[in-house]
């Protein structure tokens, strides 16, 4: 196995499934967006669905989908080529290939190997800042995962449409101060809000975080689905999230 | 004091500053809506501002926010005549003929009384209901008051926006399902929303009301202030409810 990784990276145990994924803390590593997105998604997907994932990163998000749905295929996206080769070797490590596909491609100018008006889902946790003029270097993995350097919330949307089946979904993880953009966005290329909901870090606290699932020529109505508070008052975890960990609560 | 009343009104006191309302339960009665809403608006402004309310039914609004306020002048705006006479004598009981003046009036087809570009503040809890086809009596003051049978959001956005100061703030409460039309259609006619503040019946359920503060030609950047919860799991209210009614929390 230690042939397998390169310098500085590590496996992690998902805990789930005996799933493992690979990551390097010099790139962007997974965070609790992924598996709260993951958890969403499962939550409202049945049946053998055909996902896709845009800005899969190292793979967290069709890993933990592949652990939590009965998709038929998940395919992730990725533009950056060190992130791809890291993902295809965890996919390999988890014996998924059959199911979980990672493609090397660029939403804006996306290539044969993505299929216009072909999956039921779309997924994405996208980078969540604005570009800046000022960022020094703009090639750095870690810039690309968290600005919007190589793309923005309106190209992930207008990819999204062209990918999904009338009435697929679209389920997004995003910070909350983008809502106006998005919802905005959404209306106008038709992918309808369908239901948001908010991640507070505590009862007391403004939400950092908020799921949304959008539907391609959806109806309007919106629901928001009760709040998920991550932290008791005392710094613990809520039940909701060792639930959604797939943790056992303490007693 | 009982012939300054007609048949079937009471007078409730609004335990604040002895601030009094007459309320008829043949019309619509004020909710914990307008409570919250004022709340909400109250938390937010300062300074001797004007402030018009639009859609102000028995004038709740005026009367709260000139109990939670140092407002210069407060305007409430009321298209059913009957609702406007009754709204008056309310002023007149607490005696604000100076700092509250109800106008009879069409947001659609304002008349002079109303001074384009001059408040500082838009209130407004709207009919949260789409107009339906179906509806037996369209003019029945509690379905003119529930339903967008008179006026709808695309109506009350664009007053506000001609009502409001540039930089103006426009302050709504509304059902959480109709966020993605009002979202859409606040950034067409450029009232950016600021701030989202969700009011959940109790921690487990779905939000059934929604806080939404607005900036006319504001920039991008919400936030969404803490969750609202109002009931406890046995059925209390919550310490927060109890300190927005100014009611003591129980021992």
């Amino acid at each position: 196995m230690d042939n397998f990784l390169k310098k500085g990276e590590r496996i992690e145990d998902l805990g789930l499934n005996q799933l493992k994924i690979i990551q390097n803390p010099d790139f962007f590593c997974f965070g609790m967006d992924a598996v709260l997105l993951s958890w969403f998604v499962s939550q409202r997907i049945k049946g053998l669905v055909h996902i896709i994932d845009l800005g899969t990163g190292t793979g967290i998000i069709p890993l933990l989908l592949y652990g939590k749905t009965k998709a038929a295929s998940i395919t992730g996206v990725e533009i950056q080529p060190p992130l791809v080769e890291m993902a295809n070797r965890s996919i390999t490590l988890n014996g998924l290939s059959e199911k979980i596909k990672i493609i090397e491609g660029d939403i804006k100018n996306p290539g044969d190997e993505m299929i216009p008006n072909y999956y039921d889902v779309v997924v994405s946790n996208p980078p969540y800042m604005r570009a800046k003029a000022g960022l020094k270097n703009n090639c750095e993995t870690k810039t690309i995962s968290r600005h919007e350097v190589l793309c923005n919330i309106e190209d992930i949307l207008i990819f999204s449409k062209r990918m999904m089946k009338d009435h697929g979904r679209l389920f997004l993880i995003h910070r909350p101060e983008r809502l106006g953009d998005i919802m905005s966005l959404m209306r106008h290329y038709k992918i309808e809000v369908k239901q948001l909901q908010f991640i507070y870090p505590s009862i007391k606290k403004e939400a950092n975080l908020v799921l949304i699932e959008g539907r391609k020529s959806g109806k309007p109505g919106l629901k928001t689905a009760a709040p998920l508070i991550v932290y008791h008052e005392d710094g613990q975890y809520t039940p909701e999230i060792y639930d959604i960990y797939g943790m056992k609560r303490p007693e």
